[in-house]
Parts: C-alpha cells; sequence; structure tokens
C-alpha cells in the first residue's frame, strides 16, 4: 500500500507541510529520561479558545493498581516544565502515594514534550503555530483519560503542585462530584496578578533571543541565551530571598553560590524546548477556575465538594501566601497548611528534606480523613 | 585663540576620539526637567575598583541656608533611576526636611546622567566604556563636595531610600564621627543575593535588546524594547503581589492594570539613557559596606555612630524586611521601623499619602532626638 492509502483523512487531512515539514527533535523527550510513559489518544479536542488540537495524546504513567469498585485512584498532574516523572518522589511504599494502596495516574500536560506538543506536532499547527491551551484542555482530556480508558468515576484525591495545584483546582471546580479528596500545593485557582507579570517576563525571556526567530527556529537548543535569561528569572522568583541569604541552597551539596545557579536552575531548564515552555506558561498565565461561573471566584470555590488541603509555600514569591489564603476561606469544607520552607515555590522538589517530610505528613493526613 | 591654546591638558589630554565623537543628546537629563541644579568638579576621581573617572562632575541642588556653626547639614543622595529632583516632595515648611531650618544637600549620584554619567562622556569613556562605579566612589565624591564645597565638618543626618539607603549606609560607616543621624529606607548595608539576582535580570534585560548594539547605540531611544523589559521587571519586583491583588494602584487614579504598567512603569524608565541605568545597577548590585571592613559586616555596622532608624518596606521583595532586620540587630544605637504599605520597594514615592505620612513621621521624630 501507498503512503497514501495508508492515510486516516478522517484524523488528519493534511497533504501539505504536515509531510514535507518535520518537528523539532530533542531528546530530551523521551521515554530514557521521562519514561516510562504511555500516551492516550483523545482524538480531535476543541479547546476552550476556540481552535481545535488535532490527534490529541495525553501521556500518562500508571503506579499501583486499580481495584474492582474503582475507588482507589488519585491523580497527580504536574508543574511547568515538568513531566510526570518529577512527581515520582511522591510515590512508593514509605511516600505518602501507596501503590500498594492506591492506583495513581499521572496525566502529562498538554505541551511538556510527552503529549502533544508544539515541538512534536507538524506544521501548520505545530512550534509557534500550536494553538493556545486553557487548563481546562488539559482537565478535560484528563477527564475523558480516567473515564474513557479506565472508567473511574471517582477519584480518592487529586493533588499537584503549581501548575499542577491549578489543574487540580479546575477539576474540583469543573466536575465536584467526580473528586472526594484534594491537595493543591502551592498554586492557587485563579492566577494572582503579579504570577502574570511574572509568566510574560519569562515568555518575554524567551521571545526575546533573536535565534527564537519568533518561533520558527530549527534546532532544539537553538535559544539557549533565551532559556538562560529564563532560569535566572526562575532562581529569582522561584525560590525566595532567605533561601539565598542563609544559603540554604547547600544543604542538597551545591559548593557556591555560580554552581547553584548554573547546575540546578539552568540544568533544569536548558534542555527544555522553548515553544513547549510557553505553550505552558500561557496556560499558566490564563488559569483561572472562574471561568466555570461567569467570572464570579467565590462562586466556582464555594462549588467544591472535595475535601481540600490547601498548601501553601510560605516564602512563594507568586502564588503567595496571602492569595492562598483568601481562596481558602471560600472554600466550604478546607484546610489552609502553609509549608514553612525558604525553598519558596520550588518546596516540593524536597531539596530540603524537611519540606518533603511536612508535605508527606500532610498528604498522608488527609487521605486517612473520610 | 585657537581651541587647542584653549585646552587644559592637566585635566583632559584628550586629541582623538573625545573630540571627533560625540555623547548622546537626550532631553531628559536636562535643568529643564531635572534642575535647577549645580555642579561642583572634583577632577579625576581614582574609583574603588582601579579606574580613574577624568573630570568628576557631581550635579547637586540645595535648599535652605548653611547656618554660621555649620551644623544643620542634611544629606539626601538618591534612589537609582531618580535624581535629586525625585526627593524634593520630603523638602517644605510643612514637610519632614524643613529648609527654614535645613540646609538640604540632594547630590546626584555618578551615572544617573545630570553628574558624569554613561551617555555625558565622551568616547574613549563614554557609553559602555564608562569605568565601574563603586557606592564608596559616590560617597568619597559627595564627601569631597560637602567639605570642599560648603566646608561641612557633621551632618546632622543622612537619608535615602534603596541606592540613597546603600550611600546612607557607606557614608555611617566609613564617616562615623561626621554623621549624627541616619535613616536608611527600604535598602541595606550590604546588597542580598535576591537583590543581585534581580539587578542581573535588569542589567540582561537592557544589554540583550539588539539595538543596544554591546553598549554603542547612537541615539538616546534605541533600545525601547530593553527599557521595557526593564520597566516590566521592576513592577514585578517593586511593587508587591498584595499592590496587584488588591488594586491598590487605583488609589492614586490609574484605571486599568495595562495603564499602571504602562503609564507608571514605562513612563518612569522609558526615557532613560541605558548605559546609564546599567552603570547605577552595577553600583546596586556591589554594594556591601564591609568593604571597609575586610568583608566582615557585623564589624562594619558595629561602627556606625550615628542614631539610625533602620526602615525597610514590609513587602519589599528584594531588600526584604528579614534582612534589613538582620543588619539592624548589629548597629548599636538603631530602631528598626518597617513601614506598612503594599507598594513594595517604590513605597517612598507616596502613592499612597499614608505612607509619605509614616515616612514623614519617623523622620520628623528622628529629626528631634538628641
Amino acid at each position: 500500500m501507498t503512503e497514501k492509502n495508508n492515510k486516516k483523512p478522517a484524523e488528519a487531512p493534511s497533504p501539505g507541510a504536515s509531510r514535507t515539514m518535520s518537528t523539532i527533535e530533542n531528546k530530551y523527550y523521551s521515554q530514557q529520561i521521562h519514561g516510562p510513559y504511555e500516551k492516550h489518544s483523545i482524538g480531535n479536542l476543541k479547546l476552550k479558545e476556540g481552535k481545535t488540537l488535532r490527534n490529541t495524546k495525553i501521556a500518562y504513567t500508571t503506579f499501583g493498581e486499580l481495584n474492582n469498585k474503582k475507588d482507589n485512584a488519585i491523580l497527580f498532574p504536574h508543574m511547568y516544565s515538568g513531566t510526570s516523572k518529577d512527581m515520582e518522589m511522591y510515590i512508593g511504599e514509605n511516600q505518602p502515594l501507596d501503590p500498594t494502596k492506591y492506583f495513581i495516574i499521572l496525566p502529562n500536560q498538554i505541551g511538556n514534550g510527552l503529549s502533544t506538543s508544539p515541538h512534536n506536532t507538524k506544521p501548520p499547527n505545530g512550534q509557534a503555530d500550536f494553538p493556545q491551551i486553557n487548563i481546562s484542555d488539559d482537565v478535560r482530556a484528563q477527564h475523558k483519560l480516567i473515564t474513557e480508558k479506565f472508567g473511574i468515576e471517582k477519584l480518592e484525591l487529586v493533588l499537584g503542585w503549581s501548575m499542577g495545584a491549578q489543574q487540580t483546582y479546575e477539576w474540583i471546580v469543573r466536575y465536584p462530584e467526580m473528586v472526594k479528596k484534594a491537595a493543591p500545593i502551592g498554586g492557587t485557582a485563579k492566577n494572582p496578578v503579579i504570577s502574570k507579570i511574572f509568566v510574560d517576563t519569562l515568555i518575554d525571556a524567551i521571545q526575546s533571543d533573536p535565534n527564537y526567530r519568533h518561533g520558527y527556529y530549527k534546532k532544539p537548543h537553538a535559544v539557549q541565551q533565551g532559556l538562560k535569561r529564563h532560569a535566572k528569572l526562575f532562581s529569582m522568583m522561584g525560590a525566595s530571598s532567605k533561601l539565598y541569604s542563609q544559603k540554604d541552597w547547600k544543604k542538597p551539596g551545591f559548593t557556591s553560590l555560580n554552581d547553584f545557579l548554573t547546575n540546578f536552575w539552568n540544568e533544569w531548564f536548558l534542555p527544555m524546548d522553548p515553544n513547549n515552555l510557553i505553550c505552558m506558561a500561557k496556560k499558566w498565565r490564563e488559569a483561572d477556575v472562574s471561568q466555570n461561573t461567569n467570572g464570579d471566584l467565590k462562586k466556582a470555590l464555594k462549588r467544591i465538594k472535595a475535601k481540600v488541603y490547601v498548601m501553601p509555600f510560605e516564602e512563594d514569591m507568586f502564588f503567595t501566601l496571602d492569595q492562598c489564603e483568601k481562596e481558602e476561606k471560600h472554600i466550604p469544607n478546607s484546610e489552609l497548611h502553609p509549608i514553612p520552607t525558604t525553598w519558596g515555590h520550588f518546596g516540593m522538589l524536597g531539596m530540603d528534606p524537611n519540606d518533603k517530610k511536612y508535605i508527606n505528613n500532610k498528604i498522608q493526613k488527609l487521605l486517612k480523613t473520610n
């Protein structure tokens, strides 16, 4: 059979660019580094902002077994610039998410490089032409994954950090009957203005690199200057003043400030695809559960039926403690548990073992409540 | 007489570039906008970092009269990106600095556009070739101004905000016998690491604009993209999360977030000279009174003899409350007075009248103490 005969026009009738132009080859987005994971096809996804994402594939990983009653599932979406792999440190027999008891699903965000993303989508929808994604698009895609693929109707727990918290909030507002417990960590239901400004600076840091070429760079690591600038901004806003003044970065073994800035922050961001990061950043920027209630945030939060532990990082500079506190007051069945750490927004990485211990304890406690 | 005969070789033996190449014409740096001011020549200034700043001129403004005993002088250096003009709102008969009682001197920083600066210095020392200035160079230049020009041996008060606070600290550590009272507002004696990172992002924001041309742009407003990026960073770190979440920017009359970002932050920075800003930024970055005591900050602070009011802004994101507090503990005769404002670092502009009232009261109180 010829290639033409093999085509499935219902899925991708693209006779031109998509067959003659290629995607970006970036070895960072591989099973080797972020796997093992599988992909679930959800077909064409009509996006909140109006466009359609073709042949959407959601990468995901699972741990443990779904029980017969299908009531032991935990959904754990990930943060900006990460993948499901970065969440696995919380999973294990001695970890808060125990795979011998729970079926843990780690969905990958649209745009993170494993799911359908700018770098792995062919023209005319790839790179800078990738459509704008909304947090709710991810949550609707995850809803398809857990209902269509696994037949799950109720989740024991949804939790996540940063953009994972944004997804958690969208879940419990959009599908209030489907979630029993929730732990949004270091994130808010509506993105604070200062966080929007921060996202703007991140996007601009990348786009202002002439090698970004308006989003049509050809090599995966062409935009290093922009990514370094982006990493530097994160080293400022993603940490805290105290982390630096107390040199707490020494605890995980960094030997100098430069060592920390280079081998933590640059190491983290430099391998990534600039358009993938921008795709996620724009999603982060617009995250707002009040899109479910015509802009009424209180009304949206009051819809929540899950038992919620709101867990801000005390020194977080953009998902600030006071913003989390304000929202928590409107969530019917909730508790505020600020995480005392100098690692600011990056506290969830557990660079200081005390941070992870604190989070572990809270999640364990939440799972034990009825 | 020919031009050659008029030359004063002792001051500027520059037969080449300085006579054939020009400075940057920027109408922002004018008597019309920042005047009236005078200039005091202090000749060639040997700089802390090793180079020499030729024909250094310090612009300054004064209010009131120096009394016969010469004991009523107040020195009020200014912050980053400002000039002495921006300090004048604190001067007046109903203001904390009363010119009918005090002789108030407002020196302009080297590099701020009125004093000797990158944009008004000819090649081979202008623009990107302007030498690195240290806060102590400014303070030594100001020392020359007040002793040589006015014969002042003791200052009743030194005060300043941000880089003005850095200069204040350098004054009271370097010349402890010469200052009776001091009010460092929204600044520290040693620049905190997060503030250094912030400065790095500011410098990079400007330098990454291709029109910056490695510092050799030809037109005064060629680097608008870089300056806008620089303004955006300030809108994030120079304010506070609460200013945005509570929309406190509405109080001075801004009608929308965009109105505030454009007509406050861009309006402030866009007319300025990029190299001038970078000159000041580098000074800010390295500010550290412990350069007087071989790196021993406590020893430096303990040298202070002035009565000191340490006045951080509560929500300041880079000269943070906790950093100011830590330093204050080592200053023998000091009090900590945190300023309760959501304007963060920009609290001193008095955009909220309550902020200015708070600062006014404290300065008045400090001036009344013996």
